[in-house]
């Protein structure tokens, strides 16, 4: 029995993530170096301290430990949120902020509620993978702005809005990565986030913020004044703030959150309702602790630096082993570097070859709404060691020059055989 | 600023769902006794040993524990479904399964990937409120279909099907909850569920069968036999079969799974990777160690004593305080009692009285899909102790029979008031 005939218009043309995908494929190669997924590095879990907090709050006499919770959030978890929101500049009060079941729900809620099927939703080019998959389901037309050193082409973006509403489409939103953006690494200027407020205000758009990284800058090269969210100057309404503990303290635990005009908060509340009830209870608890206790302050210097000595060792090695072939601007903060391939070089083509010399990365096509950035990758360094980081370049540069070579010897045959399954 | 103008369709009809209002509303009174939610009872959870599980894993060396984990779900566990599945005579693949954030979250998943605006989705009346929601922020039009004693009414069922399709309407799907349903407590007939099957292959409807109380049958009224799933009988691939952990080892690990036809589940968890990513990683491996060292199957005839028990204690004080006035099937399993007050009682006008008398329920409409049911309730009796279950029914008499005495006694005011927030 086939099942087309069942599949909504969403389902249709639903595609796997080729990030989850190039997981999957992993899995099967032996030695493998992974530069694909953008996880955070489990050595810099504080295991200990969530034994304990844990052991403590399964010992309680507290029912609701493990029972269903408010839709809302564990109430004291979203009270200390008001500290965190506070140290980077962002007065909110309790009825604007949600728990969400990771950043990735409180995108899907921004979908549900804020957009209608044929909507055009504008978005960075190139920007998160994650993001396109939750507004291609929405049934989105999602249209790209080209950015610039400092983030977000201001021109482009007002060309682009008043070109989609000469043409009659309905344009609502517009979805930012502003700190240490997932692919690029960019930050947008702090200039530009007030210009990106102002233009929200006249173009009479929302923005939805998604601020994943911005904790973890470079102390070398960013201070924490350049990752401002433009929510903390967002007096008008304009912004959905979204962030997570999922990049500092644990994944897993899958607690993030939104801050968001009231009206909107209280309508994500309700979607997040049918969509899942209540984030972990369990979970919930442990963050808020980890919190309370100090454990998310005192990790997080510790993981600016952590990150950063990475970043550094995979540009050191980029330079000595692919200098000239491939360009990329340094990282100031956030788990990737962006590298660009000679024009010839397609990073889809690529990747059987990189597989074969055991590395993977994420071809950079995936992160564009339109056709761009086949001769570009993404490359994470937020998970392996220092010397694995060195060895992945080496092997990533093997691959590239053998494609070189190989596209100045003309053969029907590439020579190369990868693992399929 | 006001937000109408950026809102989806969607969200524009979106409603707070009626059970999580009265849940809001209950913190406010003092002493108030609550039938309203379906949560487990905590005095129920193993703390103790989910406690020692959560010790060992968060000691262990593993870095996945706290990590992003694949979406389909933790492995072992998706493989430790094999024994609950087969326990329940349901035959399955691993690539047919999925874990889900909580069986709302399966709803949900189900709605994206089967479900276009405008489609007619087939329920039972009334049905699960946290379906309705779904359903009803997916934008389909659910169609209700009257229940016997023994489950939904196949002729009634044929009759809307036909009437659907010659208005030209897309009719894909039915939503059932077989086992001790939320609301009403009715087990579907096992003579009927075959039947459904063969009507789901004539129609061409898929049948989506919701599962989470099937394993709290009380011994003294009902078998383990009598909740033989649908699913279980599936040979030509209609059914997604949905069940969870919340009702037997607690809710706050929000791990739920769903079985589908392997072409259906692997859209399901492409939905799942834009909508969560995956299930939270510790709690997914806390409920697989408790699957695999037996904590669960050790609690399972716990639960159904425990359950039964409590479901008598309310039956018999209903019996005592209300007999002659309110009809109550008995259950036989699950955590509901199904109550119908004498027509001229509407349940939503009683409950400010029912509130004032500190005692409260869910008025039954918020069940139905159509206009019925005004003067139903459902009464949960999982969660109070049995001296809160008598104490509040002897309240809810106290209002039901202050309201009819103030229905015969023509006056304006009615002479109650109830805290308001």
């Amino acid at each position: 029995m086939t099942y087309q005939r069942f599949f909504s218009h969403a389902a249709a043309q639903m595609r796997e993530s080729a990030i989850r995908k190039m997981g999957t494929l992993g899995t099967r190669i032996p030695d493998l170096i992974s530069f694909a997924p953008g996880y955070p590095d489990p050595a810099t879990f504080p295991r200990d301290r969530f034994q304990e907090i844990a052991a403590s709050l399964l010992s309680g006499s507290d029912g609701s430990t493990l029972q269903y919770g408010p839709t809302r959030g564990f109430r004291p978890l979203v009270e200390a949120l008001d500290s965190i929101l506070l140290s980077r500049a962002i007065v909110s009060r309790f009825e604007q902020r949600l728990i969400t079941s990771g950043s990735q729900q409180g995108l899907d809620l921004v979908a549900k509620v804020l957009i209608d099927p044929g909507d055009a939703v504008l978005v960075e080019l190139p920007t998160y993978a994650g993001a396109i998959s939750v507004f291609s389901n929405a049934l989105a037309d999602m249209v790209g702005v080209p950015q610039e050193d400092d983030g977000i082409d201001l021109a482009a973006l007002d060309h682009t809005v008043a070109r989609l509403r000469r043409e009659g489409r309905r344009v609502r939103l517009l979805y930012l990565v502003p700190n240490f953006q997932n692919p690029t690494g960019l930050l947008i200027g702090l200039d530009k986030r007030r210009a990106l407020l102002d233009w929200a205000e006249r173009a009479d758009v929302l923005i939805v913020e998604d601020d994943p990284y911005g904790d973890l800058y470079f102390p070398d090269s960013a201070t924490a004044e350049e990752t401002r969210p433009i929510k903390a100057d967002d007096h008008g309404g304009r912004v959905v703030y979204l962030s997570s503990f999922s990049k500092t303290l644990a994944p897993g635990f899958r607690t993030a959150w939104v801050v968001a005009p009231e009206a909107l908060a209280a309508k994500l509340e309700i979607a997040k309702q049918a969509t899942d009830l209540c984030t972990g209870a369990l979970d919930q608890r442990v963050v808020h602790q980890a919190i309370v206790q100090g454990v998310l302050a005192g990790l997080a210097p510790h993981l600016r630096a952590h990150y950063q000595a990475k970043c550094a060792v995979m540009q050191e090695a980029i330079e000595r082993d692919l200098g000239g072939l491939v360009t990329c601007a340094p990282a100031r903060g956030g788990f990737f570097l962006w590298a660009t391939l000679p024009p010839q070089v397609d990073a889809d083509s690529l990747l059987p070859r990189a597989l074969a010399a055991a590395v993977t990365y994420v071809a950079g096509g995936a992160f564009f709404v339109d056709d761009g950035g086949a001769n570009t990758l993404r490359l994470s360094f937020s998970q392996p060691t220092h010397d694995r980081i060195r060895e992945g370049i080496t092997r990533l540069a093997g691959a590239i020059r053998a494609e070189l070579e190989a596209q100045s010897t003309p053969s029907r045959d590439n020579g190369i055989s990868v693992p399929r399954g």
